[in-house]
């Protein structure tokens, strides 16, 4: 077996009594810059303006957590149910985001980014979102973040990119989100777009790459996930029957932010 | 076999066209409120004050890295370097968050509760430490969060203490947290207060249960653990033999924040 | 930080073109042993004989599956119907295999223990076993091993302690899981010894340590979870909600051996 | 969102009292068939005759352990030193078969089908095996299962291959395995059948779809990870830092079987 060899690292520096991330001393990060200016920061290597920050902030938002039903809370639940730990419980969460949940943010990007490569001799994202629906639709290709299996107006979306461009970081990738939304009501489909494909255009468009675009979902449902736990915990009965289904929510009615 | 019975959540409720956060839509927590104060929402079940919210932020930029030496980080580079998916890598590192790596802060919570409790007579935290202490050396019981392999002084510790200060957030635990550090100096240890016993401190002193603590954690280093596992995928060859001791750090200097 | 130490490990030696398990050439193991025999040697660290290795083929056999109604099977097919891998399917399947569920086995050897200490002075497991019953009962203390959410008489159980029987291992926790049965029925519970307190009884008379006793459950039904990913991906819709009551199972009928 | 829908299972029925592997009542197997018969059943459908069993039987055997180098074993005592239960060990490691390690057999298959076919006019697999190797290596395609980073000659893929002969059941893929093999050797290149292409060859002629494949070498290798991760917290310390290279073995030596 050939050996280990060295090797480098280049997002975290740790000595005695020092902690860098990507050259910022940890210490001086907390309680100036938000979580969020961090995970910028670690995925990106600089950090973000304010108008970024806001950004990011939202899409964490935006992610924490849909109720009871989606795969990953299902798949904590039942891992809690059986005694688990928390750790193991959330892994169990997180290894149910994949690309039929959560995880279609990293392909719907590089879907985009196809319609923008399309487009680059006239500019005309319209037409090349329509080509390339026509084009893989004819092959059975679905392209990824668009559709939802119970909003038709997925009210995370709009303000996603609604915040995006008053922060002034919309580019061609929310643009080639729009025309693509446009191609699938031309087609006569209506598949708006959701919250991962909103992600995916937003984060491009700050200059992420498409192999970390899914972790933003995982980190903000990490939290979600944890909430599962705990209330299974607490609330239910260990190895209980879980009706996925058959649940009510009876938590605060809708009240003002 | 008894059957699925109807079952309540508190957390998220969704229905066509609208998710809300513990009775607040998350249309309006997005572009106004910080991930951190939608993390203290879903766990507590308010909104928190703007004091509340720097420290939780704070917490979290604590803990999302520290380098490639944890075993979390090594967990998910050993699974990323054959090939698994995001999730599955980034999960892999989640389930080494375990007691004796960032699972304490739920433990050291529950330690300080218990110097609060056997203080509650005259109120001196630090006699009651000191009591603590000698009891459980003398059967061989560890106080949890304190000590680190690495640090003397972990930078994380002062600076999570000194914002819970100014925010005038920190209250008995973090008192107690300080008793025990006297304590133990005064049995002629040095084991300082490390960062998962900053964290315990804070967010009892926060209100959050014992049971969600370790989840801060989990939810920070899941940002580190996705820049390991592309950092990994993107500069290693695949099952390479990982060094745990032979590495080096070659990002930027250190530099003002 | 300390470096790393040179460490030992007594499991397996590999060298160039060699393989060795506990000293045994792996290529003189294959179509020479069986695998049952095989998992008792690298956990025991010899080959068993004869009748000690259908106790082991039993036990595995015993555990393989038991449909889709446990919270292991459906943790699997959670995340398979995600577009999750087979390994990361499988692993969250095994994480659903804790004390409530498949991780009895090794909490149930830890009581019986109890009640043959209990019995050392007279050797009389029954009245040790009521005993030890009365005493938890008292506090709250459930014995684990005991009782079924589906079966009253589990086929499994009686099948495995008479192959034990047979095969001349059956001994002092054989006898105490009896003894422990007999006083259920004593205090008027019908809780009858389940798959898991059988396989407790049967592996701590072959001498297994109860830390590895679980491990038994989880190699077993490793098997049933690559079947039930396998038919969730061949059979199901990606991302259907799984309804874990209202199945039916359409594969052959009951039929000879 | 569309509700549950009512679903179908074949592999196991459960009513109470009886458990049964797609129709063979579970006691009855028990004591009479052994696991590895019992995996053929649950993933085939119907008992293998005995030249098969034994087939099934080596393959398992095979992949049982590998000592404490491969990356599903240093995943297993990361998070076994952390302070994790033995399942989330194990589904750590789990989770580190992937096409890198231990995943290849399925893609070993699905290639050696490749060559099948191409030699379906003439029946030559020594010419179709070199002509796919010829167009693969022109678009830096790898052809899985073949060479090994420690084995130039994998004791277990010659024994495996004698013993699918011996048995009868060595077919077409067990014969384009060897095809491959020379033309390897004739492309001047040493790149023997490893212990994944040889599982692959095998478990193909034994009639078994490729998405099941990597799961014989999950079921197995389930076995070593419990003994890694009983090993690591019996003999070492937690958080200790784990040394790829710098160990040794100090079980027995090598003995007669």
């Amino acid at each position: 077996m050939s050996g280990a060899q060295h090797w480098k690292t280049a997002l975290t520096h740790t000595e005695p009594n020092c902690v860098s991330i990507r050259g910022h001393d940890i210490s001086e990060l907390m309680g100036t810059h938000s979580f969020a200016a961090c995970v910028y920061l670690l995925m990106q290597g600089e950090l973000p303006g304010p108008g970024i920050e806001v950004v990011v902030d939202a899409v964490l938002c935006a992610c924490i957590d849909h109720g009871v039903t989606p795969p990953s809370a299902l798949a904590t639940r039942t891992v809690a149910s059986t005694g688990a730990s928390l750790s193991a419980s959330v892994a169990a969460g997180i290894m149910a985001i994949n690309r039929h949940h959560g995880g279609a943010i990293e392909n719907c990007a590089l879907s985009l980014g196809e319609v923008i490569k399309r487009a680059e001799g006239n500019g005309d994202l319209d037409a090349a979102a329509a080509e390339l629906l026509a084009d893989w639709s004819s092959i059975g290709k679905r392209v990824p973040g668009f559709g939802h299996r119970l909003h038709t107006a997925d009210p995370r979306t709009a303000r996603m990119l609604g915040i995006a461009g008053e922060a002034g970081v919309a580019g061609s990738f929310c643009a080639a989100a729009k025309a693509m939304e446009k191609a699938f009501a031309s087609a006569g489909k209506t598949l708006p777009l959701n919250v991962d494909g909103a992600a995916a255009a937003v984060l491009a468009d700050l200059g992420f790459e498409p192999p970390v675009m899914n972790g933003f979902f995982m980190i903000a449902r990490c939290a979600g996930l944890i909430a599962h736990a705990r209330e299974e915990n607490q609330r239910m009965k260990p190895m209980r029957v879980i009706d996925p289904i058959d649940h009510e929510y009876d938590g605060p009615d809708l009240r003002q932010s």
